[in-house]
């Protein structure tokens, strides 16, 4: 399974770009997942003092709850690499991993502004970055996209990830 | 990993009974996994409308998040068998199923009234009745169990499906 992430600020489209990746490796024909990063605080997601927390704390190390088309796995704590394992066993064949940015796999950065580029100088395995202000982040030695240049980002992703050249 | 069934009608104390055979394993060391079975419609679970299911809508046949202690996965359709899958890679030693009555897993059998035993005709793989009215379900060459005798259902279990005998 190759990993890609999508890294950069909040409200730096992350979601849209990842959505683009998504669609335009699915009609390729690979088998794509995803992973969005919810982080800590922020709106609760799922369930709670439900049946299944109540799993959990009587002792139940993973507490799932399937509804329709979701399952849902509590566990004390998650590591991120048990994650991307789950994703393996059930055949993903590119997973894309919006955020995480700590993690070591092959990243593009979304940059809004000048102000951001020390997002780069803290993170690994960058392989482009993805922003308007083009001109002025020439000399990077990193190569520098449109968001809208999906076309672009792909080829590039290809090349680096999945060691394949769309062009050909 | 082993797999036990907590079966019964809706309000027939699954969950409760589920709570204390998770409690009893997992005190005696073993690693305890759960997963309940939400069903169809009722309240729905989790994220809709968000990131997540953009991300699926955009072709992503696995769509997660992670927040906290819950990862919710998103896919069109579950197979239970997957899920079980997800639980023995995560190292689960005994996965207890709250409802999925017409699976072929070892099961007990939560029976309020006379009127319930209809369910023992049409499932497979019985291995003891948790009901309260005991006596009258007699001749039916099942042990029968008042759902307060934690210890006696657990030593059924392990006879069972553990190959345990608790009382040695």
């Amino acid at each position: 399974m190759k990993v890609l992430q999508v890294v950069g600020y909040k409200n730096s489209g992350k979601t849209t770009l990842t959505k683009e990746i998504i669609t335009y490796y699915s009609k390729k024909g690979w088998k794509v997942g995803t992973i969005k990063n919810h982080g800590h605080g922020g709106i609760p997601i799922g369930l709670h003092d439900t049946d299944s927390e109540q799993h959990r704390r009587a002792g139940s190390k993973i507490a799932g709850v399937i509804g329709e088309n979701i399952l849902q796995l509590s566990q004390e704590e998650w590591e991120v690499e048990t994650i991307i394992s789950i994703y393996e066993l059930l055949g993903i064949e590119l997973l894309v991993l919006e955020g995480f940015k700590r993690l070591e796999y092959p990243k593009l950065i979304l940059i809004k502004d000048r102000k951001e580029i020390q997002l780069l100088t803290s993170l690994s395995n960058i392989i482009a970055l993805i922003s308007k202000t083009e001109k002025e982040l020439v000399g990077l030695q990193l190569p520098v996209f449109d968001n809208k240049d999906i076309e672009q980002i792909c080829n590039c992703i290809s090349m680096h990830i999945l060691k394949e050249n769309d062009d050909e």
